[in-house]
């Protein structure tokens, strides 16, 4: 674990006794970054802290002094890990902590800056490699947890773990999930005996919507054992696997051509190194006429992935800035057609993940632990807060080769 | 002038006289580039050549020496001022033979690559700069030709010199400009009483039509004196001096603050180094909850600006990736909510801007001259195989603040 070094570090402080004066002039001058928000700080002597007028609405509980020298020397990752094991505890409502805490970063960072240099000290990291082998380490790790534990929550048709899409606020994560998958079809204009290869396929389920609801055949890949697995099951279960392939490999061992390129939610484990190796696999297997689809998480502007959900979550995570984006395509003369923006979506559908999620509480539990129900309620959570603040943003890509001109005039086709 | 460099060079070859070995075996590997397009070239001396094996449909005559090698000398540059001219001279279908061309670009300037050295000696320039008073320069030489000679050819209803918008081909030009006009207030979700500026603004017709149309208030900047006493003008007739006020300065010098900041056909003025520049001017003046639009001919990746339409039709343009463009929004934090890639709509305005231009081909000539007609046609035509086949590109891009969520859920509110 290359990040775990915060221990080390923050041991040199004596993390038993009393609260001492410094400690709660260090918390003050956190909730003074909160412009009087109403978010009251507990201490583990159980004396509180608070700068706002109204009553305070939220309790941060910090139960042990390491806790706290924790968060000061490195918020961003330690909030998460401190919160996951307990010793830090939120009393009212999560999303809204989170929401206000996210609001008020800039500030919060530049008061809290006395501590800047021990924080250069404890160093700041870099995401780890994508290299084939990491690749699959860092997937493992994250989407290999099991499938029983993402059926908890995820949607039950498709098992997208990508963000959907609402064209009506009133629906449910099932229907949302489907207009997604109708959505990017339409995006690529798909139609019967159209050739698609997939990456980082999940569970499979865009490859079965594609083959079963618009009788293209895809061959799709994902280095996850685990999803693959499950993929072909269901593949058979259905009857589609005569046009259907799940192929156990990493995006840069695709072979062959296709007329439909597309990928859902892997861009962000690819690693920028990696985007013009995934724009050389796209410009060899996209057939001259081709259309193709990236969807990933992004960035208004570019910033590293949270710390702490890198370390945490997703090993190897990277949200790129369209900016960062373009260098898939520019060195191989593929064109951008569209750009869409759906970050709120995500909000929305990850409000529906969490729901489930808290509604298979102990069953999470009984799979994993405690510490674990924790790390992925504030994981869930906190994302809701990080694409409604837009530090997030979900972007769809369509692209085609520069020279070609099988491309709709408009995009009515995507609406009627 | 500071381009205009290539007569001299040239004119240390020797110009006049019968048809060399050189001459005919450099026009040979011109032509073994076309891949047997069916293209013949004729020479001064009345000779032919040909490689192709059906009937050619086109001829290209080069009536002296100095055409030709001024041609194999920088054939970018120097094909639009030998056309324009008459020294060069095509038989047939122009668009074909600049499509024909265009696609094999890249072959044509790898076959003549025994002249590189020669190119590398005549240089190959920049676009010129835009500080304030460049640019004034810079628009002067295009806009500022006379409001006559554009309303011979532009859309009558709104003066439009920008990428119009075809719902369905079957429309003409001043349908389609109504239609881009619409499309652009829907993107900007524009209601009555928003107050907009609009940068870049020509003759002042989409101002006018959010006024009228649409109920809002308009700042509208030019640095054009001709197309702001146009558009002056044109509102006073039209009853909206109310509602929209046009200021004859430079997008730099834009004060107050905005719901909708927008500008069609303005960014290829405005140079990469002033990007940022932009950004800042966007980051001051809009509202937390404003909305903006950037309309411009872009590229799939980063290249100059056609060496001859720059030099003599658009001094100081320069068409930017959106790698390029990215670099107005992401210093700010502004979001990038949506991209439409429109350039075969730009194909479509360009065909029905020609067809009036050639209508009205000998009140141009008595405005200006036979050279002048002669370039137009060329920028007009080659404009059309530029965005057909791929080389130029029209970038809508919508935006608002990163950190508002006054945006609509979906795009079908354009479409319905």
């Amino acid at each position: 674990m290359p990040l775990d070094f915060s221990d080390d570090a923050v041991s040199r402080v004596n993390t038993s006794g009393r609260v001492s004066a410094l400690d709660k002039y260090l918390m003050r001058k956190f909730l003074r970054a909160m412009d009087q928000a109403p978010i009251a700080v507990e201490l583990w002597g159980g004396e509180r802290l608070y700068e706002g007028k109204e009553e305070p609405e939220i309790t941060v509980r910090i139960k042990t002094r390491k806790a706290l020298w924790d968060l000061i020397a490195n918020p961003e990752l330690n909030f998460g890990d401190r919160y996951s094991d307990g010793s830090v505890e939120v009393v009212g409502d999560l999303y809204q902590a989170l929401e206000i805490v996210g609001a008020h970063k800039t500030k919060v960072m530049s008061e809290t800056g006395s501590m800047s240099r021990l924080r250069a000290a404890l160093g700041r990291g870099r995401p780890r490699r994508n290299t084939l082998s990491d690749s699959r380490e860092n997937i493992h790790h994250h989407y290999d947890l099991s499938n029983e534990f993402y059926r908890l929550w995820l949607d039950r048709d498709h098992m997208q773990y990508t963000c959907a899409y609402y064209p009506s606020d009133a629906i449910g994560i099932e229907q949302s999930q489907t207009a997604k998958l109708h959505h990017v079809c339409r995006k690529l204009q798909l139609k019967e005996g159209d050739e698609v290869i997939e990456v980082g396929c999940g569970w499979g389920g865009l490859a079965r919507f594609m083959a079963g609801e618009y009788g293209a055949k895809v061959r799709a890949y994902n280095i996850s054992h685990e999803q693959i697995g499950f993929a072909r099951d269901k593949a058979k279960e259905d009857g589609l696997d005569g046009r259907v392939e799940y192929i156990e490999d990493d995006y840069r061992n695709v072979a062959g051509t296709c007329d439909v390129f597309v990928s859902l939610g892997m861009l962000e484990h690819v690693g920028l190194v990696n985007y013009p190796a995934l724009g050389a696999v796209i410009d060899k297997c996209l057939r001259p006429d081709g259309r193709g689809l990236i969807h990933s998480i992004g960035r208004n502007r570019p910033r590293l992935m949270n710390r702490w959900t890198e370390k945490r979550i997703f090993p190897g995570a990277y949200p790129p800035a369209l900016k960062e984006m373009a260098a898939i395509f520019e060195p191989y003369n593929l064109s951008i057609l569209d750009v869409e923006n759906l970050r709120l979506h995500y909000a929305l559908t990850l409000e529906h993940w969490l729901e489930r999620f808290e509604e298979n509480e102990s069953k999470v539990r009984e799979l994993f632990d405690e510490r674990f129900v924790r790390a992925w309620r504030l994981y869930l959570t906190g994302s809701i807060a990080a694409f409604r603040l837009g530090d997030l943003q979900l972007f769809q890509v369509v692209f085609n080769r520069g020279d070609s001109n099988n491309l709709p005039m408009t995009r009515e086709h995507l609406y009627i």
